[in-house]
């Protein structure tokens, strides 16, 4: 069916196809290898395209990687904006921009991408390890600490995030659901804060 | 393939199949109707047999739920002792007592019980209403507090119990999952004790 090409000169640019092909090679390396052991190199060797285009079409391949789980927000982006004001107040900002994401028209994408991740193993384990090397590892870079207590804080921060978007809009908890964000956000944020930088 | 029967004496008592087409009735019945929609009398007509003999398998039908999910834990068991003993403590109780059980050799089934539920909108909206309707609402009738307000508390409590289940065990982030249970319950207790009668 597929065609080998040695893309040396990368010379199909324009074509909505190959960025097609590059994401079902991309698909199937993070599947198999994780978001770690998956590369740029591989995928694009898979697509039979030069590893420029995968770049030219993705960027990084944190970037390919959210493409393959659909997930609509620009994470690195949100990340480096909220933890460039230092750790004063970013319990609350966290909180914050996490609920005004989720409270927007994104809201049944994301919860499209949160199912299926959680469905299958494979595509968990890559979450998981996007999660922990993009999202928490900035975050923990943020926080001046020695890695294993930053790892215990970031891990704690991660934890109450995840169960505040699972449980007010994946199971639609009424107890959550029905609550403003404002509440929410409000008492949500004191715990981010001391998971960031209190007593723990 | 299955014959009608008014099984008004419920004559089929001791059989293994009479037990798993009640079992398939409940899941058609919980899946069409919710938790609080499906009732046992509608399930015993369904599977062809004695609302009696329901009761006879299954006891309650929180417990005929928690078989159709195949959570191999007697949740409601586990709330009414956590909430025995009053408020003072209840969030280092409960971290506790979670985090022994997902520890514990039932940890693969919870897993595979949790994936499922979530994958799947109709399983998750009756795990949803099974965990107001019974968890939450059992540890909000312990806290002596105003309907809104406790709703509040306790939707906080479950986002943080779901948050830790779902990083430390289902996603398994190595932030969490490498975590002692020890210094894990040491940095949540206060949360969930906060969330319980602390100030929010």
């Amino acid at each position: 069916m597929s065609t080998k090409r040695n893309g040396k000169s990368g010379r199909r640019p324009g074509n909505q196809d190959t960025r097609g092909e590059i994401l079902t090679a991309a698909r199937h390396a993070f599947a198999a290898k994780g978001f770690a052991g998956a590369s740029i190199r591989g995928i694009a060797a898979d697509a039979g395209v030069d590893a420029a285009l995968v770049h030219h079409y993705f960027d990084t391949k944190e970037q390919l990687f959210l493409t393959t789980v659909e997930l609509p927000v620009p994470i690195g982006d949100v990340v480096e904006s909220l933890t460039a004001h230092g750790v004063e107040g970013l319990g609350e900002r966290i909180i914050t921009t996490v609920l005004s994401i989720w409270d927007s028209e994104l809201q049944p994408s994301l919860v499209a991408a949160v199912r299926t991740s959680l469905a299958d193993p494979t595509k968990s384990r890559s979450l998981s390890e996007f999660l922990s090397l993009e999202v928490i590892g900035t975050i923990l870079g943020s926080v001046d600490l020695p890695a294993e207590e930053a790892s215990l804080r970031t891990g704690l921060v991660a934890s109450q995030l995840a169960g505040v978007i699972i449980g007010r809009y994946v199971l639609r908890l009424p107890a959550l659901a029905e609550q403003s964000s404002d509440s929410l956000a409000a008492a949500i944020a004191p715990t981010l804060q001391r998971y960031l930088s209190g007593e723990i």
